[in-house]
């Protein structure tokens, strides 16, 4: 599958890239600039290999380029970011957001939030985007630092927020492709108000333990996936 | 160790005096009237056989009756219930507060939420409570139905949040004490405004893949509790 990620040469978005690209998708990575783009693009060749499949681009180029894009920005840049992809992104496109309202967006602590004025910050990515694009958030809760060191074995589910089932089904498709992650559909684009939080919950907990990468599992069923 | 449960008449709160007598300790099911308060006592006696230790009481006596109260009562009702019980608490009582501010409390949905003035419920509170009060925030994730089925068993881990580490680890033994739970250290009361909404989340969950017992484990560590 073609994919783009929008600020694929930050940790999350670089991380996403190298285990998307491991599972066989072509990925194209999106920068502000088209030569921090290629250089990002090179380097995850060189980590995955010959056969790997990752280009670069602008922010721009990138997010007309696949049917699937992934936003992965911190929150104080997010809407300044949608304001500039809007019109490249194309209609029936699934953006991905995987923005938490962290505080430091604000000068503040990572195990604070701020309350976007429409609810959540996949909300407002919404309300910026034409209609027609259909919005998933999700990948909150996965640290990028552990998705990029390839060795790690992730051990985490993605809680995936949204109003489009078939968008959210596709999305988890690929969530599925990443070794030991599984995908949970946390219901309509609204319950990613709670979702978002639990980034800085997560930090919290790192902190308070001293650890890098703690992480969510969901109990009470076996398998999740789509809702049956 | 003596424990009272304000609001034990519900499911929550019951289950959980199901939970704690078994463990052995003695607990004293306060509700709004006397008789309510024994009649569940005397069913919860019945339930674990001859040896349990369950009292029934007046919520005001019951909140004065223990070093460690909990708090098991809807949000629409927390703040009437605290003001009411607010000086028969003890000077260094640990209270646990288990409320979550579902939109139920407004007629709204359990997957929905309501925003405290003071940010979370625990905060709401410390606000009613004397200085003197230690207030921990528990078991906001924890099925009520399941702790009330004893052959069930739990799988999930209680996110404890609070100012005072000390507190914190007294109600963190007593998770410990009821098979298959863990408790995380989720950080100050404030991290509260979090937690709590995780119960919506967990309805969410429960709503979109027809479960009943949904719950959360935080990866990362294979042991939690005290931090070290």
């Amino acid at each position: 599958m073609d994919i783009s990620i929008i600020g694929g040469t930050g940790e999350e978005g670089f991380g996403l890239t190298l285990r998307l690209a491991r599972a066989g998708n072509h990925v194209t990575i999106g920068s502000r600039s088209q030569e921090k783009g290629e250089a990002a693009a090179q380097k995850a060749r060189e980590l995955l290999g010959a056969g790997a499949n990752v280009d670069g681009a602008t922010n721009d180029a990138a997010a007309g380029a696949s049917p699937v894009v992934f936003v992965t920005v911190p929150f104080g840049g997010q809407a300044e970011i949608y304001r500039a992809i809007k019109d490249a992104v194309g209609d029936g496109t699934i953006v991905v957001d995987c923005t938490s309202p962290l505080a430091t967006a604000v000068g503040g602590r990572a195990w604070h939030l701020v309350r976007p004025w429409h609810g959540s910050a996949a909300e407002q990515a919404k309300a910026i985007l034409p209609s027609g694009v259909r919005v998933v958030a999700a990948f909150h809760t996965i640290s990028g630092e552990a998705l990029n060191d390839l060795g790690h074995e992730m051990d985490s589910d993605v809680l995936v927020c949204g109003t489009d089932k078939e968008a959210k089904a596709v999305v988890g498709g690929l969530i599925d492709q990443i070794e030991n992650l599984r995908w949970v559909d946390a219901g309509d684009l609204t319950q990613a108000r709670i979702v978002e939080t639990l980034t800085a919950l997560l930090i919290s907990v790192n902190r308070t333990y001293k650890v890098h990468d703690s992480g969510f599992r969901i109990t009470g069923r076996d398998a999740w996936g789509i809702p049956g």
